[in-house]
């Protein structure tokens, strides 16, 4: 049974300063609580209906968590969805650190204040599928233990690492190794424009797109063309920034195959 | 000021059901309003504040609508976001009717079962992006006037055609004149397969994909590669609806450039 401490733990990590006083944060549902076990986060409490519990005794076995059987009607109080399902979990943050000779290697997405949750679990899902294993935010970009975070990543948080850092010093560091992309409305058309395999991608804000302060490290400037090209008349302005994401990202690796 | 019956109105149009009865749908906010008077949209109702209806004075001469002014608070009463913006205008549904002959010439979207409103407002958005004119939606796709799809199209909505159509019946009435496109696990690359300008992409459910009944329409069967191709190890399962959509469009137009 879950006690009522362990009930005000839990409902305490849907917010940030107890998750970073507890260095814990909760992911929710059967295929995600899954994920999250076969990655390298230690689960910490698992609380699940006893059917989920059975279904899953063996695999238990191998960790070393306070696990509690609940009715269904319990998960509603512990959990942030609408419709619990099944399992909650609570996990431990990990303790990584930045390899700045890894970032210089490979592909990166670094996220310049992206504020919505569902564009931050969506724009990890996309690194994930493009086989991107780090994203670099800057401290004002929304908390990636974020339950509505979590939940869009649909199990790719587990296989992405994400770094918090004061982006215009990472920039920085990086500028004379790496070349840094960034979308701006003079940019070259990412169709033609050569793609490196070894880049930064830059992804700006929601609303105010590439801050002035990041504008100087942006050494390829890329555009997503709208169709047709050249006709300004009733156009969308933009396109959402984890759309944005999908289309670069899909062009840097096509650009390899 | 705003009667009881005004605002109940209103928001009776949060329901499919009342949206359906009186064919009306609520658009909020200053640029989207906006963008709605500058469409073919009819404007029924404009209730603001004062400040937005002195900055627009001259622009709502042109229409015949019931303009009401109320203080901020009143805003709230009738506003289905969780901060009001200024402005909330009630449009009739348009009267268009499909013409076949004119999606033969050009790209459609198909939408089989699409049932979370942010994808359904971010696919139009993608649409109106890459210059696709009409959305084709089984019946069973979320209501394109539900007040989060309205919103999440940023105004797109006011410039693409929205249909909802048995989807069977019209891929059955297209097969034989235009290729009919849709990922599937077993599809070929979309790096590399030849797209046709004129077309029209299939894109499945959240959940399940593209449903067994519309599979036998699809001719030409799409996959987005994940990388590193061929290693099935630690990967994203599936890439959201949106993004998918927004890949594919992306890849039709950069084709024909």
């Amino acid at each position: 049974m879950l006690s009522n401490n362990q009930i005000k733990h839990i409902r305490f990590l849907q917010q940030l300063k107890f998750r970073r006083e507890f260095n814990q944060f909760v992911a929710e549902g059967d295929t995600l609580v899954l994920d999250m076990l076969a990655s390298a986060y230690k689960v910490d409490m698992i609380v699940a209906t006893d059917d989920w519990l059975q279904s899953n005794a063996l695999l238990l076995n191998n960790y070393k968590a306070t696990i509690i059987s609940v009715k269904e009607n319990d998960l509603q109080r512990i959990s942030a969805l609408k419709t619990p399902n099944q399992v909650v979990g609570v996990f431990n943050m990990p303790e990584i650190t930045l390899d700045i000779e890894n970032i210089k290697s490979q592909l990166t997405i670094a996220l310049d204040d992206i504020k919505d949750p569902g564009n931050l679990g969506t724009i990890i899902r996309i690194a994930d599928w493009f086989g991107i294993k780090n994203i670099v935010c800057s401290p004002e970009t929304v908390d990636v233990y974020n339950s509505k975070v979590v939940q869009a990543t649909m199990g790719s948080i587990a296989r992405v690492n994400i770094f918090y850092l004061d982006l215009v010093d990472f920039l920085k560091s990086m500028q004379t190794s790496i070349k840094i992309y960034g979308t701006l409305l003079n940019g070259e058309s990412v169709y033609t424009k050569t793609l490196d395999e070894k880049a930064i991608i830059v992804i700006g804000n929601e609303s105010r797109g590439i801050s002035n302060a990041i504008l100087p490290y942006i050494s390829e400037k890329l555009l997503i063309p709208s169709y047709p090209i050249g006709d300004s008349n009733s156009k969308a302005e933009s396109l959402n920034a984890s759309v944005a994401t999908a289309i670069i990202c899909s062009e840097f690796r096509r650009k390899t195959l």
